[in-house]
């Protein structure tokens, strides 16, 4: 596998350069940690912007053992690219063909900007100092991450997950700046049962004392709070049907305990499992923040556009390509069925495919063969 | 409404006469807080055993303004019963022709003895001490009261929920005790999903350190371990496409919090209230204890039968009136289709119900008028 290094690229370190939040707020400095694959070509127009999703980061494909000022964080699970099979000549993202850019968000921990990094006036993390942002923050950030690359349009905007409703924020509000836009299990709009998960983790970590609001980095962190909100996302995440299978055939150690619980069932110890895991990668303050960026998540809030056709008006000239998996339990198939019918609607261009897995919303990331002949086609054409 | 008083029986309290628990512990003195509505006929078969669910009580009909012993747990919201339209002269359980009978569970807060009971050989509460009880110990404790009021075949054993399932396991433990069967949005088995948000519940209240392993009724206990669990379990009880809808037209107060968070939406502070007003009627230790009862539901293991042909083949007698509430996501539609085809399958008569509700899981407490009629015609007819 190909060996390739995070890059960094830091602006707003004059007060004139500062990235004014949606807030009002000036913000600055800010690093974007991100990697490509492949080549830019000389008239700099097959260049191709990957959003990741909630707690994924800038390494999408090849392997990476290190990132500056990460630390620990960057376990062994990160070393491989989230989107590997993705990415690479003759891959959905063809690298003989397009260049490919992905930075971790601004909020983030793994390299770019967030609670968990060095406030440079306090020489301490900002914890709770950090200021909040919303999508278009983070979305800004990578405009500028883009122009300080030369690029100023995008052959696609691509993500799953929370990442599709990031690549639909960047398109909408830079139409000019995107011709392909593919989210995958995404949705327009945050659903009632997403802003119930959401906020269940918001309390699972808020409530955890070692959370400190915001301000654990000298003490253990919300390690508890982290692992639950992890827990309460996770089942969203896989199909309950292949877990209950799953679990039919494994036998729980009879002396497991979750403190003074008793573990009964093999899905009981997979979840801890999971979770547990899964704390040890990620900071909790950058949880908050993206749980908080998901939950407010609102197109027309953040455009301040009156309705979807004002919304979509500006955007006749761009091609959507929506992917619904039939599994997905995180952004139900409806989500992605309102999603086209609006474009629709609103005379954008949008083909929508709906892929049959029985491994729900992960699906994006396990199931290359499903998503490939549709990305492969619709980048070639468009 | 008919001011009701609840009653007390204890048994246990030498150690012959104490409880067999499933895990073989004895246990005594237990007592057991029940209330009856309408009079026993002078041939003792016209009696009927309601099940409450998980958080539920003994006082299912009438007004009821204390219970001596449970202090402030007997918050307002308990004073009506919690099926009062279904009990009465004319109701569903009509008590000009029926005796109903409702107990408080085993383990329970509203009286009957559970962990927040005085432990009379140490004159605290049990808390850490009480013993790990099954539901097969729940449904045997209300045998024991069956005995003690002289019933010796119940005309129906009914209940909703996890209410539901203590009818079934009575029905298959005690095969000639009980003649009609009413489980209402329950099932046979544990679903995985099930199983995932009762894990999650434990989790959150394991982690609250104000738990303290189960011993903390000299301190506040776990106020958010138990706030966020119920939060957990609160959105399979009702209807999101209800709540979103409510939500539309209601408006969060700009400084609303949770600790460091704004509230954003409707749906948050609607939640954060619900499991705010729980907390305060509600025991934690109880809690626990019936999530796991519920986790561990198991008839074949409960019963030791091979399969449900075998558990079933002393049932052929009993009839059952199974229902389903179609917009139920806590007990799904597939789980009582299940029932009804197991039922059938092994030869014991079985109708089932669909009704129609927007309200989920909870239509069975809110729309008396959905469920009325099949029950009345089946308990008159059987």
């Amino acid at each position: 596998m190909k060996k390739v290094e995070t890059q960094f690229y830091t602006f707003g370190k004059t007060r004139k350069d500062r990235l004014t939040l949606k807030s009002g707020v000036l913000f600055g400095p800010v690093t974007v940690a991100y990697e490509t694959y492949g080549r830019l070509s000389p008239a700099r127009d097959n260049a191709i912007l990957l959003f990741h999703a909630l707690s994924g980061s800038q390494h999408a494909a090849g392997i990476n053992k290190s990132v500056p000022g990460v630390g620990r964080l960057w376990q062994e699970e990160c070393h491989v690219g989230w989107w590997n099979d993705y990415i690479g000549p003759g891959r959905a993202l063809d690298t003989s063909q397009f260049f490919i850019i992905c930075a971790n968000y601004f909020g983030g921990c793994y390299g770019s900007t967030g609670p968990s990094s060095i406030n440079p006036r306090t020489g301490r993390p900002y914890g709770a100092r950090f200021p909040r942002i919303e999508a278009n923050d983070m979305v800004d950030v990578q405009v500028r991450l883009l122009r300080h690359l030369g690029i100023e349009r995008l052959h696609a905007a691509i993500g799953a997950s929370m990442g599709g409703m990031l690549a639909v924020n960047l398109a909408v509000r830079y139409p000019h700046l995107v011709a392909n836009v593919v989210p995958i299990a995404a949705g327009l709009e945050v659903s009632t049962l997403q802003r119930i998960h959401n906020f269940e983790q918001v309390y699972a970590i808020e409530s955890d004392p070692h959370y400190n609001r915001g301000d654990y980095y000298d003490g253990p962190g919300p390690v508890d709070g982290l692992a639950l909100a992890r827990m309460i996302s996770h089942k969203t995440f896989v199909s309950l049907a292949a877990l209950t299978s799953r679990a039919r055939t494994e036998v729980v150690d009879r002396n497991a305990r979750f403190k003074t619980y008793p573990l009964h069932y093999p899905v009981e110890s997979y979840l801890l499992h999971q979770c547990q895991k899964f704390v040890k990668r990620f900071d909790a303050n950058t949880y908050m923040l993206i749980i908080d960026v998901w939950q407010c998540y609102d197109l027309l809030k953040d455009t301040g556009a009156e309705d979807y056709k004002t919304l979509f008006a500006p955007c006749r000239h761009q091609k959507y390509l929506v992917f619904t998996i039939d599994s997905d339990v995180c952004f139900y198939p409806d989500q992605q069925e309102f999603m086209a019918r609006t474009l629709t609607r609103c005379r954008v261009d949008c083909q929508r495919v709906t892929v049959h897995s029985d491994k729900g919303h992960d699906a994006f990331l396990l199931e290359p063969k499903l998503f490939t002949p549709h990305i492969d086609y619709a980048l070639r054409r468009g």
